[in-house]
Formats: structure tokens, sequence, C-alpha cells
């Protein structure tokens, strides 16, 4: 039996990680950690920050994933992570078997909140089903659109109505938007979005010192969000960022 | 200028708040809590053990906020509740005039996390209104959801797909349900619905060491719920939960 922890680490401000996180960063003996993809940068620096503050007596080992790469061009969005979720489950599963011993606790340092568009648990569940034990915690951790509504200082809701989150790709979907949270909107689906009703709460980097936010009635900020998403990228090399839409009374 | 913190505290485990928190309960001078409600034990109990562990040094005073009470019958309900904000609010406003001096950082603690389904900021908001300057800090906490799906073990969403919270008066409206969480359901709405497909994943008490959980196909394990439900509501006087619903592919 494997013992693996599922950390929460936050969405980038080392004090955004709660106790429980701090005490299973304190127990784990293996950390895996992701060295690819664009924020690849501010993960590395996020989980030094993390490990030097609530480890600072050492005594662990770092295991690079080096995660498969996902063909973001397919016809067949989900087929493609389904594929790609098979192939890094193959690679956990290696990875799990050879670097954790019996006294050994593994453990994945997930940005945000595990729950929440985050992959990790699918895998391991994935890993069960080619037959390894696998004894898992869960730990929540604060999500970027918590963090959004708490700079901006919003509810995520108002008084009795729903709230959707969803991935950009979804948006255009929707036949009304009322109050709706979108993550992982590399295209930019705001944009096409004509309707003078709605204002935008954005926001990215949130949590570090790159934070930068802008809210408004979204006709009106729409290009100028274009153009500060665009000119961060470029600086930094990636961007992550998130937003509600909701449509004023 | 008056200064305050909306400390979100998490659903019940003292564990589970952040480093952010922590630092703003050391920072508060002045504590504003609620004593009513049917919760009022466990929120007793959750703020104690919070104060005793991060504020050992004491130098605080707790103000007991007694809301007035809401007509919870009302054919209205967003007018009624936005009655019940605008008497909140008077009644904030005047305690935090009394009670507020130069150099005092009032704080509320809140359940959970503060943008969803909370209404504290809304009513500091219309505070605001009335004309008094308030510079506000909003200190995200895990929420219940986090903590049901952490336990359960599960993603909130699956693979690019939506995910839709409300509260329970709004579940029979939906027309189709995906991943639907569903919070403040006092009328057990989820059992009204009759599809085979749906998987439920139900906790109550979350970070509690009244922590109860069941999942499965909703059919099968909607009686055991109401069962599990009253029974423990009974008991303890009060009962606090949510869910998932989620269709099975």
């Amino acid at each position: 039996m494997k013992e693996l922890l599922l950390i929460g680490i936050g969405p980038g401000d080392p004090r955004q990680v709660t106790l429980e996180a701090v005490e299973a960063l304190g127990r784990a003996t293996v950390f895996f950690v992701h060295d690819k993809g664009p924020a690849k940068q501010a993960l590395v620096t996020l989980r030094k920050a993390l490990l030097d503050r609530y480890r600072p007596q050492g005594g662990y080992r770092l295991m690079q994933l080096a995660d498969p790469s996902r063909d973001g061009q397919a016809v067949d969005y989900q087929g493609a992570v389904h594929d790609w979720h098979r192939q890094r489950a193959a690679l956990y599963a290696r990875l799990i078997n050879q670097e954790l011993g019996e006294e050994d606790i593994g453990a994945f340092l997930l940005w945000g909140e595990p729950s929440l568009y985050d992959s990790t648990l699918r895998i391991l569940n994935l890993v069960r089903e080619c037959g390894m034990a696998l004894r898992l915690q869960v730990i929540p951790g604060i999500s970027s659109v918590q963090a959004l509504a708490a700079k901006h200082q919003i509810s995520l809701n108002r008084v009795g109505e729903p709230l959707m989150i969803l991935p950009g790709r979804r948006l255009a979907e929707l036949t009304r938007v009322d109050n709706v949270v979108v993550m992982l909107d590399g295209q930019c689906e705001f944009a096409n979005i004509e309707d003078p009703a709605l204002m935008i709460y954005w926001g990215a980097y949130l949590g570090t010192e790159d934070e930068v936010m802008i809210a408004g009635p979204l006709h009106l900020v729409k290009s100028q969000i274009l153009e500060v998403r665009e000119r961060e990228r470029l600086r930094k090399g990636w961007l992550m960022d998130t937003y509600l839409l909701r449509r004023e009374l």
C-alpha cells in the first residue's frame, strides 16, 4: 500500500495554505512536482517558498514529473485528454513504484484546489485501476477563484442565485450568463461576448507579486484586459488568469 | 476609516484555516460573532478552538451580533432577504461605530469561504452606502464544498465539464443535472429527483467530529440520507450539509 498526499497549495501566496497543508508538507518524504508547462517558473518559485518555509529541516526528496505532451489541437478534446491521462497514469505508476518505499509518504503539490480543474486525482484513480493499491489523502487549498473574489471584494453568487464555473471553451455554449466564473480561458472567449449588462471581474497571477486585476462593464474594459493580458504574457512568458462575469440587475 | 477583516475560518476543522487567516486572527482587536441560529453551538465551539489556538495571549474583545430574525416563509424570498440585510446593516453600522476605535481592527469570523453564500460582504457594502468609510480585507477560507470533495476523494468537475453551485431551492428549476453542488438544502430537494443516472456525494458537519458521509447512486441511497439526516438533526438540534449530484456517463 503506497501512501500519497494530494496537497492544495493555493494560488501563489505562501500564506494562503492551510495548517493542514503545512502539517502534510512536514510529513511527506517524497514530493512529486511538475517541472514543465508554461507556468513552470512560478510553480518552482512557490514550491521552493513553501518547502523553505514549512520544511526547513529538509529530509525529503524531490521527484520531477516530466509530463507527456498533449495534443492541444485535437478535434476530440475529451478523447485527447483521456489519452493523455492514461499516459500520465503509466508514468505515475512507474515513478510511485520505484520511488516510494515502505516507510515513505509521497506528496503532490497542486496549485489551488485539488478538486477543481486538476486531474491528479483522476490519474491516480487510473493508477489504482491498473492494480496498484494507494492510500490517498486530499487536502483542500484556496483556489484562484477564491483569491479573485477576495481581492475584488465581491461575492461569487448573489442572493439565491446559482454560480457556474467552467472552462473557457464552454463559455460560448451558454444561452444566458448570470454569475459565471471562467477558468483556463487561453482563447479570451470573454472578448466575443456582446452584452452591455455584463460586468467582468478579472485577475491574473493572483496571490503573487505580479498580480493584476481589472473590473468594470465588460464592453468598456474588455480591450484593456486583452492589452494587459498580452503585455504580461509576453513579459513573463506565461499567464494564468480567471474571471467572473455577472449580469447587472 | 474603520478597519475590518472578513476571515474565512473553514468548515469546522481548526487545521483547515490558512496562515493568512491565522495572521489576521492575531491582528484583530474586536471579533464580531453571531451567537444565534441553529448552528450556534458549533460556531461557538469552532470560534473558541481558533482563538484558544491562534490567539492564546488574549488582548481582544468579543462582540455578539444578535441578528434580526428573518421571515423564512415570505413569498418574495429575495425581497425578504434584502429587507433582512438592510436591518442587519443598520445593526452592524451601530456596533462598528460604537465598538471600533481609531486603533482597533475589527474581524468577522465567517464559516467556510466569505464569497460563497455568505452575506457579510453584501451587508458591509450597505453600511458603506449609509456613509460609513470602511477599509475591508477579505481572507479566503476552505468551503464545505471543498471539504466534501476532499473527503469523498472526488473532483468537483469532470474533464472539460461545467460545475454549478446553487442553493437547494433552485435545484428543481434545472432541466439537466451534470455536476451540481447543492448548499443550503433544508427541504431535501434531492429526494424529489428521479433519475437513475445520477450519483450523489453527500456530507454533513464536514470537518467536525460529527462528520458523516454517504455516496452512491441517488435512487439507491436517498432514503438512507434522509434517515441519517433526520437522526443527526434531532440528536444535535441542527444540521449543515452539502452534496454533489453527478451524471454517470
